[in-house]
Parts: C-alpha cells; structure tokens; sequence
C-alpha cells in the first residue's frame, strides 16, 4: 500500500483554519489504499516569541523526511518585519532548492476581476526561487548615520537560470498553446539581463514549437491589466516573479484563489506549497478566511507528487463550487471546506 | 524680459512628431514677454548608428546651459537593448543628478481605465532617479560558459534616500489629502529596505499632518487595480518605481496621457521632461500617436521654471480635450497638438 507522509505547517494567523481544510479535502481525495501520514510543526510567530527559533539545522532535518509540505502562513505583526520571511520562509526555499516558484493564474468562472471585459485569464508563472535579489548578499555600513550606504545584490548563476528556463520550456511545450514569455529588465540590469536573454534564447532552439516573447518587467505590468490573455507561461527571475504573481493574482480573482508551490524537481528535498496569501492578523481565528488557494496548493502538491486524477478532482471541485457562489450569503472557513470535500469524494 | 532656453530632444521613433506637438503648445501658452529659445539635439538611434555615440562630455557640457529639456522617446530596435538606455537615457539622469523622478497619475473623465468601477485615481510616484539597482554596478565572470555569474548591485546611500523622501514628504504636505506610502520590499531586502523605512520613520516625524503607510511593492500593485483611489502620493525606489508607475499609467489611461520628470531640484543641473511611453517604432512616421503625455510633461516642465498659471493652463485644455474625446473619429498627432495649442491660447 502507497503511504503520503506530510509535514504541516499552519503557521500564523488564519494559516491554521486554511491547513485543516486543505488536510480536510486531501483526505477526501485521497484514494483509500493511501496511507496519510500527516505532522504537524509549529513554526511561526509564537514559536519565534517563545525560543527566539525560526528555522533550526533540526527542523531542517526532521522536515526532509516528508514527501511534502504543506503551509498556511507565516508572518505577524508583532515579529519586525524580515525575521520570519528571511528567517524561515526564505530559509527554507534555499536550504530545500525550492528553484521552481510555481503560480498559476486562472480567471474561473464566476469569480471576479477588478478587470473590465472579462478576460480569459489562464497562465502560469514560473518564478525563480533561489537566486537573484532574494540571496541576501549585501549589507550596510554606517548605519543609522547620515552616511549610511546600504546594498542588496542580485545573484544570477547560468546554473541557476537555465534549469528555471528549462522548466518552463518544458511546460510550455505541454500546454496547447505552447507560449512562453520571459520577463526581466534587460536593458537596465544589463548583467543579469543578458544572462537571462542568452540562456533564454539558447534553451529556445530546443523547443521551435514553443513560441516565445520577451518583455521587461514595467511593460508585463501593463500587459498584465491590457491583455492578460496574452500569457501562457511566464519565466522571471524571484523578484520580478514575487511582483507580477501579486499582480496576476490580484486579476484573476485575488489572492483569496491563488496557489503556489516552491518545487524541487529533482526529488533530493520536498516541496512547500501554500496559498499565496499571507497570514491575515486583521481575520484570523473568525472563521472568515477563503481556504480555496490553500485546497489549490493542496492540488499542485498531489500533482507534484504524481497524484494526476486526484489532483484535477480539486480542481474541478474548486471551479464547481466558485461558480456557484455568486448571489450566495459568504461561507465560514469550514463550510467551504466541507463543501469542497464532499464534491471531490463524490 | 524673461526667457526659456530649452534642449529639445526628439529622438527616436514617435519622438520627433509627439516632441513637435508640445513644442507648439508651450509657444501657445508661454507670455508674450517671454522669449523661447529651443536647440535641438539629435540624440538616439540615428546618431549612435553614425558615430557609435550616445552621450559624449561635449554634448553634457551644452546640455547644462538650457533651463530644461524635453525629451521625446529614445530606443530602437535596430540597438541593442540596454545601449541607448544605459548610455543615454540613464547616463544623463545620473550625470544631471535627477533625483526626483516625477509621475503623476490621474485619470481624467472621458479616459478609459481597464479597471471596472470607473475608480477616481489621483495620486503622484516620486521615484528615486539615482540610486537602487540602477546604478550599473555589478558584473559578470565567465561570460557565456556554464559557470556564468551576473550580479546586479543595488546601492542605497542615507543621503541619496532622504532627499527624495523629503521632497515627497514635502508634496504630500502640499496636496489636500496630505497621504504618502512608501513601497518597498523591506521584509527580503533588509538592508536596502531597512534603511528606506528608518529613512521614512525619521522625516515622518517632520510632517504629523500628513498620513503615511508603508506596503510591499508586491501588495502595491495588487492595491493600484483594487484600491488605486486609496493613493495620493507615493515614494519608493528607481526600480520599484519603474514597475508601479507603468502599472498606474495602465491602469489610469494608458501610457499615451502618462507625463514624467527627471527633476534635479536644486536646479545645479537642468530637469528634463518626457512621456513615459517609448519609442513606439511600429507605428512611427504615421501620425497616429498621441502627444498628450508630451504636452502634459511640458505642464510638468512649466510647473518646474514656475509657470504655474502656463501649467495649470496646459492641464485644463488637456482635460477639456479628453473630455470631449469619445465616440469622436481618431485625430493625428498633429490635429490634437493643433487643438490643444488653440484651447491655451484662448
Ligand atoms: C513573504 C515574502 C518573503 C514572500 C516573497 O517575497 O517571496 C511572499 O511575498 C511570496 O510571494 O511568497
Ligand atoms: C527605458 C528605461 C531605461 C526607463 C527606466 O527603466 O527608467 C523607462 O522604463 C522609464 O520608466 O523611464
């Protein structure tokens, strides 16, 4: 019998509500001869008041052993801001190799966009997840005083940005439209812009039926709200990808549907999914947060993990229940969850 | 007598026929008494392609003696990307030290907006103009092998960054809702971001009248297509304010209205004034842009020398103009600067 051996990680604020409906609707789907194994950390905010912890070599080496993880949010306004998102978050997408930042956009029926025109929204990002400004190189002299200089560097290896653009090409060439746009800002950060574009450019004579565009960052942002249509798949570098993934979930229908997954392709550590929402302090523990992106994370993490039917019974039940709730009063947390849940079993 | 003496920079593309436009508008409105003096530079494509030049010392050197420059659109596609904007564009916004790169958005009645719901958008972005990752500082080792490594250095100096933020402190205090945000990712780029936010924290106390927030730069443009009427003045850095102010020119109609100026404030060097959108080559030699966000940036322009009354005049007519645009047939280029110089004429 297959056994799925999950860590879980609720995290802050609503990330907790989000995590059981998403375990709620995985044990749903899951085919019966699949043993769930399921446990729980409590990294986050509390943990970090109450040890000063946020991320130790042993929670790395406990956290390996799962076949994936699953995450609701971290972060809280109490903690200053960049010690759980550098300390934990950050910390572990470099420690696992989390390289491919998984985040599809898809505007589903009924679901509103501030958009005019109703767009037919449908693409994925592929957000580079372990090199560029994200590194943490750079530092600050002086600091606090008038002569302060502080730097941040970007961080772009050929090794790091081919096996993102080959990723993407490889998704491209499995979707029906077959295109890929790469984004950067080429004709100002020049260094890495060119390694980008060479790679790019390289990796495309593999893949002629892939056609290709590319586009710097400022103009996907207009594109992304013009013709948003336009976009098949998507490969940035992490910053640019962490700013245009808001933007497109913020079209196709908020971050309250948006799901991510930070991937490892080759299997040596698991992957992370979680909703691209953050913690929401201002709703947590009213019963009041969407678990619908964190039930999609749920989807991609099965699909990662090769769980292909169960993972497109999420969808479809995700697509059924969003279609249905225009004119409907708003649901708990739970409600949507048992909803979800029963429509995958069914 | 007074005069204007101005560097005129038509450039490349749609450049020469939208400069044209606002170079007939500002010789409608300026006062009799005021003698208008225009060199004209012939910057861009043409000339790189003929001398390989871009930006010499002479040419800075003669640049310094105007009150100003108006600037069209620089870029081609004959050039390789990062030539003209590294060599020219950049390299004058650093040798002329403009700081305060300055880009309202405003969407005016009768413009359409992709954006449902008709927002009332009307806010300004002072974008730093002279530091970040703009700065050219980085490089590259084995170029072109699998071991290349670009980096990308964003430098943040106290100074570089307080001067801007005091000149946005200063524009928010002048403006009826007295807000200013300051968008930044200090939550992964701590260093850089650390110092904006002190930066901010520290003037803020200046100005208790005026009302700030900070917000990531990923959140900001999910507020600019959610909540744009949420924003009255923001200040943030050259690349972050590169990607919000084409979000905000999409989403508060279109970069062909969309105005900006490169602004040294202590007036040591010349600003310069230009249309965010580019060269357009697709579509240059037709007649078919629109000069409006030149003629905008020539209000801008006005603003800068103290033409105030000549400024809000300009923007009148411009509003006047779009008002009365829809279900009208498409003018050229040179049928709406013609109207525009007549409604600041009378
Ligand atoms: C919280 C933060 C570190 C993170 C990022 O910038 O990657 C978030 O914005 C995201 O997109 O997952
Ligand atoms: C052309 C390019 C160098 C420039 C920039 O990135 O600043 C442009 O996008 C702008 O916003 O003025």
């Amino acid at each position: 019998s297959r056994s799925l051996n999950l860590a879980v990680i609720p995290g802050d604020g609503i990330g907790q509500e989000v995590v059981a409906e998403g375990l709620k609707v995985l044990s749903a789907v899951l085919p019966q001869d699949v043993k769930l194994e399921t446990r729980e950390y409590d990294f986050g905010a509390r943990r970090y008041h109450a040890t000063g912890e946020t991320l130790t070599d042993a929670d790395l080496d406990a956290l390996r052993k799962h076949d994936a993880i699953l995450l609701g949010a971290i972060g809280d306004p109490s903690v200053p801001s960049g010690v759980l998102e550098r300390g934990f978050l950050l910390k572990l997408r470099f420690a696992f190799d989390h390289h491919v930042n998984l985040r599809p956009s898809k505007l589903l029926p009924g679901v509103d966009t501030p958009l005019k025109g109703e767009p037919s929204i449908d693409f994925v990002v592929v957000r580079e997840g372990t090199e560029g400004p994200y590194t943490g190189n750079g530092g600050t002299i002086r600091k606090g005083t008038e002569h302060e200089v502080a730097t941040e560097v970007s961080v772009n290896t050929a090794f790091g940005v081919e096996r993102v653009v080959r990723d993407a090409f490889a998704r491209a060439q499995a979707r029906p439209r077959k295109k890929l746009a790469l984004i950067h800002k080429n004709n100002v950060l020049t260094f890495a812009g060119h390694l980008w574009t060479n790679i790019f450019d390289k990796v495309a004579e593999e893949y002629p039926e892939v056609t290709t565009e590319y586009m710097h960052v400022d103009a996907a942002t207009i594109y992304l709200v013009t013709q948003p249509e336009r976009f098949d798949v998507i490969v940035t570098d992490n910053l640019f990808g962490d700013i245009v993934t808001d933007l497109a979930a913020a079209v196709s229908g908020g971050i309250g549907v948006a799901a991510s997954g930070n991937i490892n392709p080759s299997g040596d550590f698991p992957s992370m999914f979680e909703p691209v929402h953050g913690s929401a302090p201002d709703i947590a523990g009213q019963g009041k947060a969407d678990p619908t992106a964190t039930v999609l994370s749920v989807a991609l993490l099965l699909r990662h993990l090769g769980y292909d039917a169960e993972a497109a019974r999420i969808d479809e039940a995700v697509s059924a229940d969003l279609a249905e709730r225009t004119g409907k009063p708003a649901r708990s947390t739970s409600e949507i969850g048992d909803a979800l849940a029963v429509r995958v079993a069914g």
